[in-house]
């Protein structure tokens, strides 16, 4: 059991987090919000997380490094400044970043990888996702994710052959394109499939989110693996030891 | 076990017609195709059937009433003046014409009809397809035809709520739309799904062709059918009782 | 905006109840449970909603009758003497008694019926479902009122024609069997899919729930729709008019 | 192009394989069966394909050493004695040996093993396929064989895991257990996935073939892949790089 502290506490993340941190039979040492200093939840945590804000993580980092206890970084919107700031707070505490802390999406990215770097470009790639209605862009961060392992895995660039909202006269399926298709509609968490289309057969990886607290789940499962690591910056990636 | 004739009998569908008649057990009582009439096939038949072209419609339905027997049209391309010759043979002989043979297809638009005429507009319509790599337009025919069907039960026109072709920020849903997406790949015969999405549920019907076969096999049906029915003009949906 | 009470609010059904009510943007008029007379919850509600016991039926029936006002009834374990006070009661009062109050899987059962009475018995019936690791007995529910659907729609009887538990030698398949799969993992909170598979292509009609939280919502649809209605029994196929 | 010999090249597998040559661009260099030397065609063929019987594989191995060429070897049955005979043509020759020649299958399998490797117990594993109605046993061997990857990966038996056949009063789910589910119906060529079902998510690995012709295309790629290698024993895991 590990004590674990949220900053950002008072978010529709932080909330899902006090859950996620009982539900696994942790102990939740308390959270702060804006204005709040985190130090003092640092010195009674065993680790903590931060899903608050790019201009917050300055004091996050330092107040993690006094007791020396492992963060894991969930916050969006970091720039070039932000990661310096991690690189070399990592030299001193473990530090795990992501922008997805979901574990069941970390290693389909990486089957999706392993699957694209063995199989010819005669199998075509296509990304389908549905997520709810206000879902406000197309295609979903994670399908672009997803775009990229597979793109990695075959050793093209995503950027030069992504394919995406087809509609009227397309012309025959451009070679060794990765297509994109989105869904919208009711209430769905999340659903993702990368679909390999070889010759009279093909291969189906999908994932499918139930509820979002998944990425709470993620976040806390994560938060106690980081716990007595080296010093070091890791990724979801590592958690699943790929 | 009736003789079936073949009208278009050296394209692909012509043959694959060729191969339905045997496998159903019916008598293949021959075929003609581009130049050749028509007139003693018919005299030989029980019923013809015909994926020829739109200019020899006429002297295909003339030969058939010289019998008196049955005929099943799957040419495409035909206008105004060949659904009046239709109309006109209707009147003596049973002709059934329509622009998909397959028994699946033609059921599924009439499920996807009934639901959208049952569930309220808070349900959100997706027609999702996959084809082969080689197919040049988006959505399919077959989609539209779905899209069509649940325009009509919901009592909406398609044309002003379709959504195709989401790419990039296309903001929420819109509301009453129906959503296309397309996908393409490998050797995909054709997958057709139609989703409802409700709220924390969802309804999703599908139709899969393992092989471009069946829409031969779903007009040797209709060819069956179509012996000894009164003279008149017959859709595939009749096929079904549907 | 209705006012709806509850019967049997304190169990989970009870409390998802209330949640339902206020998403749907009606007034919850309150709620009664074990030992707790239903009267004056009657007397200040457009409808109530009971999800109680059996043992209470009778109270409940007769509460809604003296303000005149229906009754949706989802209480499980009834037996022949409730349904003779249910009967009894629709002569004054509007009455919906159901065992599945989903309006997704209510509307499903209506397509299988329909799909099954139009193709023929060439057409293999599969149906697999899949709920979470706790679930003790399989077939699910859902999943037989599912096959019951099928048989009456081909017009044979279930239980002479179901095929479950497949396992080892099996033999080929029988002749019109309707077959049962079941998977279990997890948390998932119920998938049907019903599959007519036939030559060369299959029709595939699914429903999917995404929470719990659909059977209160529909009950609540339910609830709302008998509003207003002519005295009588009724079931989840009237509020879809199916 | 490669010189491919098939040795059985009258059964339902060597017809395929004589397509899937052509198809591929190859040259086939022709064919033996029962009673015939494979002598002749070794030595016009850079590469042999062997789908006959037990029995002939010692001639077959022993042709194939004279020019030197590589073997595929997919005949089934083979007992220890059939090993011993190609472990010891391996210090001489290339032979691929292999009881499933589908690359998609051989690539899904490595995935669920990783998949299974990385995730910890408390993500239940279900595996369900769907074949046609002809096949007489379940769950079919290529979905045994998807479970030994994934028992591989766990690092569990296969034999004390599995849990096959639910039906009736089963209890909650065994912690641990691989689950199988069977479909059969119509004409499918044969869909298999594993299922693995987390707290709120789940991740779906799929395999489609949609035609049997598949296995002649990847023993043919296999064999073209077997040319020039080092004298040794390769599997298709070897084709792929796995």
């Amino acid at each position: 059991m590990a004590r674990i502290g949220i900053i950002g506490s008072k978010g529709r993340m932080g909330q899902a987090l006090a859950s996620a941190i009982e539900a696994a039979g942790h102990e939740h040492s308390g959270g702060v919000d804006q204005g709040e200093q985190p130090g003092p939840l640092a010195s009674r945590s065993d680790v903590l997380v931060d899903f608050s804000a790019p201009q917050a993580l300055g004091a996050n980092l330092a107040a993690a490094r006094v007791p020396g206890i492992p963060l894991v970084i969930g916050t969006t919107g970091l720039g070039a400044e932000h990661h310096a700031l991690i690189d070399e707070a990592a030299g001193a505490i473990p530090v795990l970043q992501t922008g997805n802390t979901s574990l069941g999406v970390t290693l389909l990215a990486y089957l999706v990888q392993e699957a694209a770097s063995r199989l010819g470009p005669e199998w075509d790639i296509e990304i389908v996702e549905m997520h709810h209605r206000m879902k406000v862009d197309a295609p979903s961060g994670t399908a672009l994710l997803l775009g990229e392992a597979a793109a990695r895995g075959r050793g093209i660039e995503l950027a030069s052959h992504s394919e995406s909202g087809r509609d009227g006269h397309t012309g025959a399926r451009a070679d060794g394109a990765i297509g994109f298709a989105a869904l919208r509609g009711g209430t769905v968490a999340g659903d993702h499939s990368v679909i390999f289309a070889g010759s009279q057969e093909r291969l189906r990886l999908s994932h499918q989110a139930e509820d979002r607290a998944i990425f709470a789940t993620g976040a806390v499962h994560a938060a106690d693996w980081l716990i007595g690591r080296e010093p070091g910056r890791y990724s979801m990636q590592d958690v699943l030891a790929l």
